[in-house]
């Protein structure tokens, strides 16, 4: 069993170990899914000051968080995580809105289809629509940053490789955190981070590739921007734990991006796990990684 | 032929270009080679307010320079590049100046042996002897950054690793840039960057090597750190150009720090070539990313 130096990632395993489902229990329907996923992000602490409230932009839900700190004409296009399966503005509103303060920016969250029922590239069509459709309110691109977390964080470099293909412009910046971008699942840190990752597995992600995707290809770079040309896209920001079966994902396109000439920044957070910035109640160094995400975004809206 | 949104890399493609040597004429010598490298590190502008000056520590020739603004406990350790045949504190001085006034600290430039006349570990020898004396006249460790670029920056992480194997505390953190850290030259860029890298190539690199390990094999991590365990390390900060042949070194590296469960930051700085930062009087973004590099490095002096 690995040690951890930092005590509070030893605190966060311990709770995660605690809520862990009974093997034995039949596996949990999308809906009971979505609904404890949800009620995770409910029961999270909001940062102070924030108010948020229903919108629709080009047709789809979403959710708009408005930090008081916020300046005018930023906006951080938010892409929830879970698999395409799950999450939503509510499961996912304590994050957006911390990352929001961080960037001091108002953040929509878009409340995108979700397989099985609506299968790819409903979820990207989506995103683009609501892209479209700040534009379409005035938005400067260049005041727009997109961000997202696992399947969003996948779903983000998707929107990059989207608008290329729409001839859309580019918004001022792309962050994607513990991003799921490969859904061939083919990294090797589905080996080596085996054991030590507390929340995903090969088996897992294979199960919501299967339902996002039905039987397409997954070498489709719309749905694994691992395989995309990303040339001409703005810059890109990762965040990853070091201790997650998707850290390979980060690291190839670290690897992809570069290739295609694109600025990209890449930090591994040591002892850290998947999508940990949700944490932020319980690790300084989730709290440390919102601020140098919020830089980070704040250096790209004033660019 | 490629285009450059940046006029300011076209400019310094254009003089590197004036300046190649005559494919016809005979291959300098390793003096001539060193002669003119450290002309033209004598021949850059120094930041203003920086005194240098000769020192010996722990039995190698450095040199020692002195911002008005460093911050008097804080120590910069720094690996000049030069594929271990080249390179001295006067083809470096400008770079690691430039570096030290962004860091707030002194730095030592130390002025290790080179090859061929010195094969490995020689160097990396040299590098720890330096850093030994620096903590025997008192430094903290935390209060030290190594740094270094292309071959010096491969030995900086070979540093990193030496630290462990004998036994000494780790400094507070490690920069490198463009390092050279696969001897074997194996990475995917010396194809993908072989056409728009204006001063590598894999044959250049190939003599190097030969010039330094002599028949020793590439593999072994203290001369190519690729290859080695990095566990326990302190945080690395890895910059890099996307138009170099050395640029699946920093991901290969980077790939290798975060398995490893080390704090890593890379960042590839898109258009821009081998040690780039040394071009701090043509490019913008030489100077961003030194200030972008300082900023890390106060940061750590003050973890």
């Amino acid at each position: 069993m690995a040690s951890w130096r930092d005590p509070q990632i030893a605190g966060v395993r311990a709770i995660m170990a605690a809520r862990r489902p009974d093997p034995d229990a039949p596996s949990p329907s999308h809906s009971e899914r979505r609904a404890a996923m949800d009620a995770v992000g409910e029961a999270s602490t909001l940062p102070r000051g924030c108010w948020h409230e229903p919108v629709t932009l080009g047709g789809v839900k979403c959710e708009r968080i408005t930090p008081e700190n916020a300046v005018a004409d930023r906006r951080l296009l938010y892409l929830h995580g879970g698999g395409y399966v799950m999450g939503s503005p509510r499961s996912h509103r304590p994050l957006a809105a911390w990352l929001a303060v961080a960037a001091r920016a108002r953040a929509i969250v878009a409340d995108y289809r979700l397989g099985p029922e609506h299968r790819f590239p409903a979820a990207l069509d989506d995103a683009e629509a609501v892209y479209r459709a700040l534009l379409d309110e005035g938005a400067a691109p260049e005041r727009i940053v997109v961000a997202g977390d696992s399947a969003g964080g996948g779903l983000t470099l998707a929107l990059a490789l989207r608008l290329k293909r729409s001839g859309l412009p580019q918004p001022a910046g792309w962050f994607a955190i513990s991003p799921w971008a490969d859904l061939t699942q083919s990294g090797r840190s589905y080996e080596t981070k085996a054991e030590t990752d507390p929340s995903l597995s090969r088996e897992a992600l294979n199960e919501y590739a299967l339902a996002y995707l039905g039987g397409l290809d997954a070498r489709e770079p719309e749905a694994s921007p691992v395989f995309g040309d990303f040339e001409g896209v703005s810059p890109v920001f990762i965040q990853t734990g070091s201790e997650e079966v998707l850290l390979s994902d980060s690291l190839t396109l670290a690897d992809v991006l570069a290739h295609a000439k694109v600025d990209v920044r890449l930090e591994v957070w040591p002892e850290m796990i998947h999508v940990f910035q949700a944490w932020s109640g319980a690790l300084q160094a989730a709290r440390r990684a919102i601020r140098v995400a919020g830089e980070w975004m704040e250096a790209r809206f004033e660019a």
